[in-house]
């Protein structure tokens, strides 16, 4: 294994977010609160830790799938470490469980929160936990990859390990004008909303936070009751930039290129559209009688479906009330999730796709047992890696769901709570049902809990393997044996 | 598609029922009660149709897969149909779709019923279901391979669709054979159990109820509160019977040739021996507070975890108010299920053990992504085509269980009862959670819901592909075409 170039790579990740950092202490000294020095502090330390690993450039840049995995798993490890000394710091949160557990909720985009009180809140701290939506959205390897040369090296590998969905596409040759223009697209797109906020009467430092956190689907409200006391032309801006960060950026980029044929043949945006507009208008009529009027009834099935499929968790009304069948399918939109190659989360609808067309072939094969046909997507065959990739995938997923399930249930809360609080974290949207619904939070828990549910957001984001393959005895047998080889030597 | 041959053998099916149905009309005389006359009724009614179905041999005894599970699904509904009459002619249930239910869950070995009150049903009826169970439990088709010569046909097909498991193995060279070691083995180990119920001081008539429930893991009682109120040593029995029927029958068969070693070596029933165990452990540990001491916690625990597991579903204990850590290890149990080639149902163990194995060899390749190795059990390599239709199984069980959770949804009850009501179904289990736990029952739900359920306990007990493939348009397109080209002739 190449560990100087992990080491490398780690630095270079401490010092992007050392400059991060100075984007809350800004904000404090200009709302002229003391929050910023904590966050001045913390951006120095990042920048001392980064410069010393990256001093001497690593000898090699090969980069295969397993530096990769290992890369991004300790780079989000320590990006979320050091983005929870500052709310230590500022004394707004007391124990390194919750500050750790509101950075990773926000880097993974999750949005759950262990706050009881979100208004209490220094503004500093109200923008970091928005801005790490918005660097985790989008993926912090690939601005690593965006900015950095690093040539020669396969470095492909870091950005599967880092993206979402079953197979990675470069839009471009080169993986590094491929991270650009998706951080251009996402620049764009987050700059656009946060316009038409401003302009539809949302303050300015409400419009930044709402727009990072719409663009990286992560959820982190800045107000107690989310979105709801916004008005409905806000809650209208939120909900269609909420699904168009969850569509695949490939769409974008076809737009871009005005090859518009392309992008609305792709058969995975269709699909979502098609799931968002069905779930809308069944939950619509299922909430109609108890909501004022069709109008609301209509945005606020649009808001909170928006909300859960994309994995960005804001919210509007309280669905943990509604009827069970409203309920049932949020649950299972928390499952499906957003397109690959967005940011949301959940198992992605390119994913399920998939699925059913493999449940298809074989529904077929027993009509004709001897004919033999490819799965095609988007008119191209499905290489059988991805098909078998995507099955273990989702086994992974539902083992992972369901230990972590029963490791919750020790609390001994009702089953509702439990799967719901691991399913959303797990998928990255925040908000469940029961005691850890929309106008709940997730500081009731114990620590022990809290890091069962740390570890989900972690592996959610991350796509299970990166995060799965830093307990593989094998990673560390062999960065053992290299040690003692270099002693030896 | 054979046509002559799926009416021939529906019509052996038929006739088998007509004489399963002098049973309970037998008991109906002993006890002398007038539902004797409604069994006998139905009785007369089976053979005469299925005599007029068997008259002209079929053509040809050719049997493809498809052929297969046409053949299967349909002998299965027809089975019910004329099970459930009986019900209405007593007087005992009034409409069709609650006889249709409680018939459905006793063939497929569920055990959930839609009666408030099983003690006021008829000797008859009570033998009539505990009958349903026992049939259901090995499979009427292999009874018909058993006792019945279709030469010259590829009848393993039959067998395939109606036994559960990702592969089936046969025994014997001939599948005659195979079949009625099967039923051998099966006749013994219910015997055995009814003998030592009787020694135990069990009356002999809920001897022979409880031991057909046992064997063909039903579960439904002849007594409100299950085994509740029968003594320990009784309870014992019944949980080591339970386990014992979840067991791959190929287990039996290893022991009877004397091949302790090979029996013995059965990764599937070392793995659900160990699932038993580590679960009895947790539960145990779990509900040792509120239970009357530690032989009462233990008895408790194995009673409901062999329960749960074999999908037998009787029950000694209301587990619904245990603690949430033991309620999740029971819906996880629901979902695993027993062995292949048992008469137990959900996923079963041996799917487990490849989902795993996948994923372990998936992990591996992260390590060295050019590693080719084949995934082996009891120390042959698994075929490829049993990895991929178990990962299609899977797939197929989770659509049909979410589309089933939300069609059940439509009634407005609790999340638990829902998720429950359809995992004790789908898994031919019994009793669920909440609404539906071990001290209710199904009688709450609309027809419409009872409907879906009737269709989640047949999907389950058959495996899902021969009930789906029922609705394959292509099988009704060619049955149609082959009508019309006989009518051209």
């Amino acid at each position: 294994m190449n560990g100087s170039i992990i080491r490398y790579i780690l630095g270079l990740v401490i010092r992007i977010e050392s400059l991060l950092l100075l984007v809350p202490c800004l904000v404090g000294f200009l709302y002229d609160e003391p929050e910023a020095f904590s966050y001045m502090f913390v951006a120095i330390i990042c920048f001392v830790v980064g410069t010393l690993l990256t001093v001497s450039k690593p000898k090699a840049t090969v980069f295969h799938l397993k530096e990769g995995c290992v890369t991004t798993a300790l780079s989000w490890i320590v990006l979320s470490v050091f983005g929870a000394i500052p709310f230590l710091l500022t004394g707004e949160m007391q124990s390194f469980t919750d500050a750790m557990f509101e950075t990773v909720s926000g880097f993974t985009t999750t949005g759950a929160s262990i706050l009881n009180d979100v208004e209490a809140l220094s503004h500093p701290s109200l923008m970091w936990r928005s801005l790490t939506h918005w660097v985790g959205g989008m993926g912090v390897l690939v601005f690593v990859l965006a900015v950095i040369p690093l040539t020669g090296g396969s470095n492909i590998n870091l950005m599967r390990a880092e993206s979402p969905g079953p197979s990675v596409g470069k839009l471009a040759p080169r993986v590094k004008s491929t991270a650009r223009i998706l951080y251009a697209i996402y620049f764009g797109m987050t700059a656009l909303e946060m316009v038409l906020l401003l302009v539809a009467g949302m303050p300015l430092f409400d419009s930044i936070c709402t727009a990072f956190g719409t663009a990286g689907t992560g959820g982190f409200g800045i107000k107690n009751d989310s979105i709801t006391s916004y008005s409905a032309t806000i809650q209208w801006i939120v909900t269609i930039f909420m699904i168009a960060f969850g569509v695949n950026f490939n769409f974008y980029y076809f737009a871009l290129l005005r090859n518009f044929k392309k992008a609305f043949q792709m058969e995975e945006v269709r699909t979502y559209m098609a799931i968002i507009v069905a779930s809308v208008a069944i939950i619509a009529w299922n909430i109609y009688e108890t909501t004022a009027g069709v109008a609301k009834a209509i945005l606020d099935a649009a808001f909170q479906v928006g909300a859960i499929i994309t994995t960005t968790g804001f919210s509007t009304a309280n669905f943990d009330t509604w009827p069970a069948l409203s309920k049932s399918i949020l649950v299972l939109l928390m499952f499906i999730g957003a397109c690959a190659g967005s940011t949301g989360g959940g198992v992605k609808v390119s994913r399920f796709i998939i699925l059913f067309k493999t449940f298809v072939k074989e529904a077929n094969s027993y009509m004709h047992p001897k004919s033999y046909k490819k799965i095609n997507m988007d008119g191209k065959p499905i290489d059988h890696d991805v098909v078998r990739s995507t099955n273990v995938y989702i086994i992974t997923f539902f083992t992972l769901f369901v230990a972590s399930v029963l490791l919750v249930s020790i609390e001994g809360r009702d089953l509702v709570t439990n799967f719901t609080a691991v399913a959303a974290t797990i998928n990255n949207i925040g908000p469940g049902l029961a005691l850890v619904g929309p106008t709940q939070n997730f500081s009731l828990f114990t620590y022990f809990t809290k890091w069962v549910l740390i570890f989900d957001m972690l592996a959610g984001r991350l796509e299970l393997f990166p995060l799965i393959i830093l307990f593989h005895p094998g990673i560390w047998r062999e960065a053992w044996d290299q040690r003692k080889k270099k002693i030896i030597r």
